[in-house]
């Protein structure tokens, strides 16, 4: 089959043959329709220090899709051959504490696709039965495709009570924009978005942002407080991992509010535990991966109900032949979430 | 009547005659039996860089105590002369939204009595009638006299739940010991305590603690992972406002795992946000205040059913003309919770 | 002053002289604008069981308004003369454990305006400073005069998430219509209302429902299973107190599901616990008046946002003098919430 | 093998030969050494109406177990023969809505051993993977036999907070009695037990009740009432499934108070909704089975730590021969938790 691999360290990705992979016991085999690419691919592609130190090339890469089922493995029940599925990309133990307890997004010793085994930018996928995610019929490939970041968004939104609340939301990546119709259609009174792309910008108010602020504006914090009347946002989203954001975010933040933290920063950032967090009273969540499955049900309800609410976020489709095109258009801030096309 | 005073910057405490203040509307006048030094109060005895910026001599400090009501100023009900009575010190606007939904201790316009305005280390003070706490006849003095701290301790302690739940507890001054036994007395498994002192760590133990350790232990992150089936503890209490311990505590901490901070650390510090806080899933709340009053209902539950247990921490009792022993006591680590005995 | 006043027991309402009022110690003086005709003022026209056990004519009813103040009593601060306000109308005590919790709304020694004292059908009433609500300025007097009833609404609402879950909504009087759009706003996936009066299921979709239906419908159950996928709702709001819908509601909850009553069924009713609530592990909460205050920042939040949404459920205004009009629409089942212009 | 068996509908048990069973994939045989009787099994043996339309034989009762792993079908892993084991005897679906999202407690196709399929008071019994609990090494097996029931009672008491609450246990079955010290461990500042049969009233005082009534004493209102302060309890545990006692609880549970609910009371019962549950603001939750698996975690801890506080509860021990005499014992109300040594 063909397959775009990571075939060596350092920067790129090739489109080349691969061996098709066969369903063990309790998987099956799916072939890929449409995937999407994640800010964790880009880095990967551009082969950074996060990448140098987990990837082990040769790797096929890609880890958000919709595909069809084709093959079971022995001992599958409850799927069957023909049916349109996604899937959730952290292979956890099943066995621990966390796995136990209806936490497998914190267990330790997962494993995701296209990061750690072989991933969804290729015509098969093998995948466990437990991670499979049959797809509602209502709800087209376009958006089937990117359970797994929206899901990231959902996951953060939900991490706190949003309902007539003021919503920042620090980065509109397209994590940060699928944040922004989850918050509204969840009831925040208001969505205040921070992003220096214009194209970010942009498609931050096509998908319902209130006010789309620059980070480099002067006059930033001055801003926020009057949309806010003067008390700060009632709720954080950090979706930049840029330090002067999260910095920002928590300086704004009102007495007793909540932050939810999904951006990754760098190793170490200065905070004020005194003054941004302690005084203040507030609470800050760490958001990683997708609840498993409570995010996906609801990722599944907002896309029945909501999903062409995110067609401004879908910026480009490229064939899989094609795919580094993709990577570029996203390295120039060009495009923002880009879907492949595979069968 | 007598009071301890600040008279004028430097270090330093003044027993001196003051003014008796007579009660306002709403407002009570407290004859003070039994009041408790804080280590607020040792840092404006020490006239440290944040009392500097805080407070304006000349100032009656104190904020803990246990009295008698004397007289009722026009427009209190409720209340009457004779009555033992502790008091919340935090005055609040009572206006704004945090006040109008419970959320008091929050509010922006607090004014903390020894602090903002006259306190407690004085023959008599008056009280908002909405501050004043009527203490169970079953409660005795030397246990009503630190509600306050006490309740900074419960808060933090009730700001998740600790049942069957490993908790480490960083920092064992007066309220990390308080909270010893509270996080004990609610299911707490184990309770893990670092401390320097060698006579807090005494203490730590006699008030139940299952395990202390000395920061300095170069063994100490392998020793408390040892403790907690190599997962790191469930619930981190910070109570020393230390970068080291905060550093240790939020690494340890497993993942899901929940940090309550109280103690106030230097104006910035390093954080991990990545490996420490978003990838472990952890909440974080900074804690402040007691909530308003379902905290004073609670240590009210807590001193009726174990005040015993409290008995280790209060090392010392002192006459309001001896105060300052009492200051040179808590400023050497000799003593722990120092006793007033005013009337 | 003019004020619509039960006069002496039976039936009927009596629009008379009556003193008005002067503002004691903390108490403001409001001048009525409009006010709202609700349930229970229809209670207390039609003099049933409970009005006869619980109201001592001569009283002015009422309790839903918005007015202006237009004197203060002494010791009133934070408020002004000429201010645009609207009330909560149960005066707690401000002593008890639940209202010293924050917890006001089921204060054991509640007196209700309207009921237990005069009320706001009137062109003044008299309101202690901590009930009063200033209005927002881009909130007008038709939605300021309903925060009462909008705020159970939006209490029973908030009782539990609704975000992306079925709703069903169990009579649709003017609160149970109230809730419509609040659920949805909030995120709930479906709205399924049940209701027999055709003006009221009108209005249901008006202004938001999914689905409505009619008790009578025999495959009601069918019907609404099949919009759950089978299931049942997540969540109940019951606004009927009706037996039969009481029980349609709690049978066809799903496992885990979430009920919230509000509507006051007859004395006792028969209910099975061991199928409608243990097997099922699902959790009821009782509602009973709006939490004090967040429910009114919630309404507020809502009407600054999304007000005209429930402009079908206002159906009327009569003036004052007319007011008997109001009560026998309402009665006939031609009204559903009817304002009344006083000044 | 031996095992004790319904073999035909009508009263009684039989001790027989049975088919050793053999662990298909994904399941492990496990070598019974202890069991438990619970009140389900006297249901059976008696033949109720319950037992009538749910049970099926032949069949082998018993579903509280610990014992022996001694043969893994194919596929199990993280398991090995000879690891001393308990098990949650819900087998649930694994595929559904609730089991994906952490709430197999509440599958609706859930099976349950010694009910719906073979049981444990056998000297063998096969296991899914998933369900079977390895026993930690300082729990005895005296212990760890009763985890199932100790579960029911850990799930009812965890389904609130109680720390530093009053707690009203009606019903002092083993369950009941169970939830005794589980809630004075986590922090209940009182737990009232009221129970007709002096036995349990006697056991419900040696594991820490602190007020042990009789329901037929006609004081018990007044008497719960003056135990708390006037208020009525703040949590409701109930166990018993008795009307009266239900009705007595809802009666006296305080405004904004907690009731939990695990005995199954007969099809219908009167409740007076208005009254008992909307005007005082309370919340009810119904409880079934454990939750998987944070309860067994729960269990673990408390049997580590306090396992011993249930040593009055487990009245006696038989061998499996002699079986029904623990039945019997049970029946006359001479025994609490009668456990089966079987190898």
């Amino acid at each position: 089959m063909r397959a775009a691999k990571k075939l060596c360290e350092g920067r790129g990705i090739s489109v080349a043959a691969s061996a098709t992979p066969e369903p063990g016991h309790g998987q099956v085999l799916i072939k890929v329709k449409t995937a999407g690419i994640c800010g964790t691919d880009l880095h990967i592609y551009k082969w950074d220090e996060w990448s140098q130190n987990r990837v082990k090339p040769p790797l096929t890469i890609g880890h958000e899709f919709v595909g069809e089922i084709c093959e079971l493995g022995s001992g599958v029940n409850g799927l069957k051959a023909g049916q349109r599925v996604s899937a959730e990309g952290h292979i956890t133990c099943g066995h621990c504490r966390y796995c136990k307890n209806g936490q497998g997004h914190i267990c330790q010793t997962v494993k995701i696709i296209g990061v750690d085994r072989d991933g969804c930018f290729a015509e098969y996928i093998c995948m466990p039965q437990e991670n499979v995610w049959p797809v509602h019929e209502s709800i087209p490939d376009r958006y089937a495709a990117v359970f797994d970041p929206l899901g990231n968004a959902m996951h953060t939104v939900m991490a706190q009570p949003v309902s007539m609340k003021t919503v920042l939301i620090t980065g509109a990546g397209s994590i940060g924009l699928f944040a922004i119709p989850i918050a509204k259609e969840n009831g925040a009174s208001k969505v205040i978005v921070v992003e220096p792309s214009s194209l970010k910008k942009e498609i931050a108010l096509k998908v319902g942002a209130d006010e789309v602020l620059d980070p480099g504006d002067c006059d930033i914090r001055e801003n926020i407080l009057e949309m806010t009347d003067g008390r700060g946002p009632d709720v954080l989203l950090e979706m930049s991992g840029n330090v002067n954001s999260i910095r920002l975010g928590l300086d704004l933040l009102c007495n007793g509010g909540t932050a939810s933290l999904l951006g990754i920063p760098p190793k170490e950032m200065p905070i004020n535990l005194a003054e941004q967090v302690i005084f203040k009273g507030i609470t800050i969540h760490g958001i990683t991966g997708r609840r498993m499955y409570e995010t996906w049900y609801q990722c599944e309800s907002f896309l029945k109900k909501s999903g062409k609410l995110i067609d401004p976020i879908i910026t480009h489709t490229v064939a899989l032949e094609d795919i580094e095109k993709g990577f570029l258009l996203m390295e120039q801030n060009q495009a923002v979430k880009v879907l492949v096309e595979i069968n």
